[in-house]
């Protein structure tokens, strides 16, 4: 067994050894890796290459709920930080590498069993490391019946994905939204079962999302205070008729009436998916693209139903979005059961069919090393807080000569402005000035009362620090929870700006 | 001022006599109430009626969350614990009465703002005092271009409801997940907001329901662990059309189909309100009625939207639910605009037109003082699982040769099974016979691996007990949690089994 070369702060060479040690006995000397040149990946991907500043020390597979408990329990024992991820593919938010370097990698990509699959209650209960394209698949095997809601790539966990807020485009897309029921291994290793779960047996686990006393699965997002070991999932039933529908438009004015249109129609319940639209980049009208100078915004959305409601729905989306001056809207219809028809990126991510197609596009402007990293604020959706947002932070990027890329990603309510900027991580000086960048826009943003919906390992203290209502109390709540539940700070420490009692 | 002649167990007279001299000189004597007579209002109503068993020590009133704040910390500060209601309305649950004797009520009727109406967004942010009446009224002089989702009595607690996972009949039914963002006082006096409150005047604290780290909303519902001062709710955007719709059938078989159609037509986004259906009792097709003998089961259940969607929407339901063999359905339609139309209380509450008409049905097995208790487990919804529990609460029914008497709230993947007993809480004997029969009701349950959703203050703890997964590790958690947030035990000790140290 290699030793650890990297330490993290505060913890003596020795004990991180021993943890080390128990860790392979306790899970066999193949799941624990040590040799630093194979931790290299499990460094962020994003971040510039040639720096070790997010090394982990060493990293565990467990392949059971029983052996996370484990490798919890020494973690305790020795006071060695851990860090989890399902797959750690998110790499735009630093993919799979701690927020503190030399802390242990409890990388769960062997927990990769689906549990269940029901496609009478429409939900399935996945392990960690289930990947979108291994839900996909498996939804398909089974049938067929019901449909999973993904995210553009199919390499991530679902876990991992829903856990921090993450979306998808069925009318399932808000993935924390349609969590229901978790078995959560907690910081001093014990198992927890969220919900109705409470109790052994239960039936209700993962078709109703409330307990009996406080309901506690959103307590494990975006979180460290434990590490979701299983979690059920909502499907939607597959529709008779699915359409995939596009919009293009120009003008400001245009984009004002498009999201009031768009409001009103997912208000209504017309529109039932989570609808994307976006600028100089995107994969629109089956096309990806990644194109600055074409001043279009491009949309897509999806309709599901009976074809007689399809139909009825179309009608009205042509009436109340067609009709905006400036405005083209289209689709293509495919029925439900034709899993070879959808084609585009576009088309097949909406009816969950998972692909890696955007990948090669995110490829495309430095090479195999792009790196790119997303800035991404929360606002309501009204025609004029979009409007003057897109204005605010396109100026932004203008600061340093950077083109707006955008991806809007609408809800009924909200709407999450994801802009991003594309960089070679293999050049320095760039790589450094897009993450300060970041810092700038941040605090450009707090002036309009703004914060991302989740950010990277670089910069997560400082987008914390904007949450300041009554000196930071939500911040502190966090953290005397986390004291409460991990008094060691031995798991994933300063995740989202908590940090535990002994490295604040 | 008259002085506490209840006393909480462990809380000196002397420390409860400060608190309340402490209670009148920060928010008046006017808002502190210590006269026993007076104080009997806020009795548990369905108990029986000559026990001091659930007595309060005082009740304070506070208008503000600054005069919340300073209860809370006077509170602490002579270790008396309180007992908060928004109305405390809720008579089968307890009422307004604390499951600790001697506790100090918080009154929160006082506190009954409206604080914003946003009809564009589609939601209100309403104080704890605001009744579902006064929400329907305001939104009704507002423009009638929202509705709110309502339960079946307009005189409780929009917060209060909703906190403890009560329902309601609209699409926004499951009150609890169409929460956005609240403000709390928490057990030590300080003030959070949850979600993106956590940023001062952050635009999307009510419209985007998740926070930058861990999601706080869920910890605060049927919770001791703060006292939650105002809330964002969703509202749904007023249908061109509404329809009340209906059915009836009398067997088994036929229930068991029905249960299977309903889920798909909700699955499939059909019918997107929350269905009622009962056997016994209840208010569907206009008519409210108490009939054990009525072998008759009755279902109500809503469409909304532009006529043509409700049109295309109804015609799919005769052919799925219709075509059953037995099952009669018909529906009254009404324009969105037509609040003088709906004259029912089935067709009134599902669309947000509040009133009380239901109080008069429950008092007519024993007049003025008659009292209920509801045992109400949640399952599955499967039609072979209604079925067979419904069998099997019947027959708990059958041993005290009581009458089956059931309404079943729907949800799209669950059911509450919702079964009443009637008495008259003047008879000693039947009340405590009753009560008895419940707590063998929950032990008979817990064999089919089932417990309740919600229950009153008599049988917090045993409906607590069948929590039983890994020793009870949901309610040790929360334990844990309570005593970080709550160190003095100060707040609703005993709220769903969960005890602060001082009372374990």
């Amino acid at each position: 067994m290699t030793v650890a070369t990297v330490l993290p702060a505060g913890v003596s060479e020795s004990d991180v050894t021993k943890a080390i040690e128990a860790f392979a006995d306790a899970l066999g000397a193949d799941a624990v890796m040590t040799d630093p040149e194979a931790l290299r990946e499990f460094r962020d991907p994003y971040a510039y290459k040639q720096s070790d500043e997010w090394d982990a020390s060493a990293a565990v597979s467990p392949t059971t709920t029983e052996q996370v408990q484990a490798v919890v329990r020494i973690a305790n024992e020795h006071g060695v930080p851990l860090w989890t991820f399902g797959q750690g593919r998110n790499n735009t938010y630093g993919g799979p590498a701690p927020r503190v370097r030399g802390s242990v990698i409890v990388n769960l990509r062997e927990m990769n069993r689906i549990l269940e699959i029901n496609e009478e209650l429409c939900y399935v209960v996945v392990e960690p490391g289930v990947r979108w394209q291994d839900l996909s698949d498996a939804l398909h095997d089974a049938g067929g019946r019901t449909w999973p809601s993904i995210p553009d790539l199919g390499w991530g966990s679902v876990v991992g994905n829903t856990l921090e807020y993450g979306r998808g485009y069925t009318p399932y897309g808000d993935h924390a939204s349609n969590v229901c029921g978790m078995e959560v291994v907690l910081p001093d290793g014990e198992v927890m079962r969220t919900g109705m779960g409470a109790q052994t047996d239960n039936q209700a686990w993962h078709v109703y999302q409330h307990s009996y006393g406080p309901s506690l699965d959103k307590l494990f997002m975006q979180s460290n205070f434990g590490i979701v070991t299983r979690m059920g999932v909502w499907t939607m039933p597959r529709p008779d008729v699915y359409a995939s529908c596009w919009g293009t438009w120009q003008s400001e004015d245009a984009l004002e009436a498009v999201v009031e249109a768009l409001r009103r129609l997912m208000l209504d319940g017309i529109i039932r998916n989570y609808p994307v639209m976006g600028r100089g980049i995107g994969v629109f009208d089956e096309r990806p693209f990644i194109d600055p100078k074409d001043p279009t915004w491009r949309l897509r959305f999806a309709l599901y139903g009976r074809e007689q409601i399809v139909d009825a729905h179309w009608a009205i989306v042509e009436e109340e979005l067609g009709s905006i001056p400036g405005v083209e809207i289209g689709l293509r219809r495919y029925a439900g059961t034709d899993r070879d028809g959808p084609l585009g990126h576009d088309d097949k991510v909406q009816c969950g069919i998972s692909e890696m197609e955007l990948m090669d596009l995110f490829k495309t402007p430095y090479g195999e090393d792009t790196g790119h990293l997303d800035f991404s604020p929360i606002g309501p959706l009204t025609g004029k807080d979009v409007v003057a947002t897109y204005r605010y932070m396109r100026a932004l990027y203008d600061r340093h000569d950077w083109p707006y890329l955008g991806g809007l990603l609408l809800a009924p309510r909200s709407v999450i402005h994801i802009t991003t900027t594309f960089f070679d991580p293999n050049d320095e000086e760039k790589t450094r000035e897009v993450y300060a960048a970041y810092d700038e826009m941040v605090l450009e943003l707090a002036k309009i009362n703004k914060v991302p919906y989740r950010t990277n390992i670089h910069h997560m203290d400082l987008v914390g620090d904007q949450l300041d209502f009554n000196d930071h109390i939500q911040r502190r709540v966090n953290e005397r929870l986390k004291d409460a539940l991990d008094p060691n700070g031995i798991l994933s420490p300063g995740k989202q700006g908590i940090w535990p009692a002994n490295r604040r």
